[in-house]
């Protein structure tokens, strides 16, 4: 049996004010294409389809038309949970019709313990719910992290869990270890979100969603597919695609297909000069990029100026200003300095320039009638 | 063949900031509950199932639920359209998985020349389009108006139309001489929006939602099913059902059956204080009431009061001040009178009380004030 695993397609996002649309258009297009090689027996999504909970025309359109083309012209099954950025009402509209042609909204927690069953392979899906739901559907106010949430859920799944199976867990959540991004949202605000790793032993495989590098968790048996896209700037080193999953017999191997996308993410660090002079590297001029540039404090508009260059600049920051970086790497001892020089460094700081004479004689005037004022 | 013909279910509906939902819920339950002793071939839902165009969760799960036991649970065949209060997006997702259950959500201007056929009956369907849309799908710009339009396309169906077949036509619009009300939007602003009636005539039978009122237009073969639910205050006086459409053999007989709300709309006319004296006719305190009341000016939050009795009043009118009826009978020549009596007057007309004397004896003083400082 050959399982594809995608998740955090994330349709509808919007990155710094620019709708990504066009992307995940010629992603899903991709991601068709490659399907139609492929010839998978099944496609999991993992969670969050959507990137909001009140998706947009557009992004209502591209996702019914992409498994529209996967499940019914493709004849396809596919297998999808909510993530966290979908609602559960808009998401599984329509469900009932759709499992006659194979297709599997899970949205809800009464189907956790009825897994969808392919020969031997069961699977198991674990929408996401918030901890509130979680206490409400076991009747549990104790329920207070989610790796309670989990256990519950899990031992609620080993009732009716057949050994003599391939147990296939499908879930929306953060495994302890796994590296995070910027574009996903925390699951929880206040309480512990990660789970232990150790806890889906009794299942053959895990297919998750929610962290978006495809290889957040070193593991032999839990997996994320990681998001179809770059949806942040710190996923700009992360590859994207897919992963296979092929089960033999007991034997079960996975392999990771990265696709390229219309335009990468993009940090481009240097000097706003060099930028508008085309000396950084850029990778393409059409990417989705965020400057993080210097020595651009008298510029006025840089933005628009970068923007004729690189029409896709979606930030820019600074970097003069980046606070995060120690300011002074001498350890200046400012009580030993006198007022002026004080004002110099400030003001070299900021614009890589000293004060000129004239600048240095006017500055030194309002000092002393500042001071002469503090003394009256 | 037994048709049942509905329209402007208006889910999600909010009258007066008041959700209309448990209404909604309560209706189609009963319209459900009908429908098993009905047993139809058909159900036709002749658009506006949606308030708006972005439902909420409750909305979408509410027709989800019913269509789910319409169709799936009783296996009877739906045919819709989208009305101009519905988004076709949003309306139609997923209409190729439901199209294999039989239930036909038909948003596509191109699907009108493709009637869904049962037996010896064919069904045309006309969704609710604007004129733009009109234009661009027939490329014609000279399309100005509804009529224009629906000119265009009964052309288009007349090519496929097959006279051998009872042919019936399913559409969202206004034909001329219909009843509004002020529910029903207009379907477009500054163009003429009504049709002809005798457009129509290529077709057996004319299935029409967008008035409410059931019986809003004086035809034999046109027919508008009327709204689900009194949707406005100006509808207090429309029953309010479905239409049974029989076919047998080329004979076809309609009938409306009502259906009784959750709660009624009234409009209540009277005196104030007669209103919280309970003294005005009331057909139930739990109605949604709209309160035009005289001698009240004195009261302060006279909706309070009235809302302790009456929990669902929704709206309240100070009758007094109705500038819309006459508010002199007599007809007073101002001219003629002097300034004390022109205020007590108005005074009078307001609060239907009389200056008193001390009263009077101020605005004297007022008056003489004003006079003496507009003679300086």
């Amino acid at each position: 049996m050959k399982i594809i695993h995608t998740a955090d397609w994330h349709l509808g996002r919007i990155l710094n004010g620019k709708s990504l649309l066009e992307d995940q258009v010629y992603i899903l297009n991709k991601f068709i294409e490659t399907m139609k090689l492929e010839r998978p027996d099944i496609i999991v999504i993992a969670g969050d389809l959507y990137d909001t909970s009140y998706p947009n025309k557009d992004a209502i359109q591209l996702l019914e038309r992409t498994i529209d083309t996967l499940n019914l012209e493709m004849n396809i099954p596919l297998i999808m949970i909510n993530g966290n950025h979908d609602s559960k009402e808009r998401l599984n509209y329509g469900a009932k019709w759709f499992e006659k042609s194979q297709m599997y909204i899970r949205t809800s927690l009464e189907d956790m313990n009825k897994p969808i069953s392919f020969g031997k392979v069961d699977f198991y899906t674990m929408p996401f719910a918030t901890i509130n739901e979680m206490q409400y559907f076991f009747e549990d106010n104790t329920i207070e992290t989610h790796q309670q949430a989990l256990s519950k859920v899990l031992t609620y799944m080993n009732e009716v869990l057949d050994k003599n199976k391939i147990n296939i867990f499908i879930g929306h959540l953060t495994v302890q270890g796994g590296i995070r991004s910027e574009s996903e949202r925390p699951l929880t605000i206040g309480t512990v979100e990660a789970v232990e790793a150790s806890a889906f032993n009794q299942f053959d495989r895990v297919m998750l969603g929610h962290l978006h590098h495809p290889f957040s968790i070193d593991s032999n048996y839990i997996n994320y597919s990681g998001s179809l896209l770059q949806y942040s700037f710190s996923e700009t080193k992360q590859p994207k695609g897919y992963k296979i999953v092929q089960i033999e017999d007991r034997e079960i191997k996975d392999k990771f297909v990265p696709i390229a996308p219309l335009r990468q993410l993009e940090v481009i660090e240097g000097n706003y000069e060099d930028a508008v002079q085309e000396q950084l590297e850029v990778k393409s001029k059409e990417n989705y990029l965020h400057f993080k540039l210097k020595h651009m404090s008298h510029v006025s508009d840089p933005m628009m100026h970068l923007k004729q260059i690189y029409p896709n600049t979606l930030a820019l920051t600074n970097q003069t200003f980046d606070f995060n970086m120690p300011m002074h790497h001498e350890n200046i001892e400012i009580q030993k300095l006198d007022d002026e020089t004080i004002i110099d460094n400030f003001y070299n700081s900021i614009t890589d320039e000293h004060l000129t004479t004239n600048q240095s004689k006017k500055i030194e005037k309002i000092m002393t009638a500042l001071l002469e004022g503090s003394s009256k």
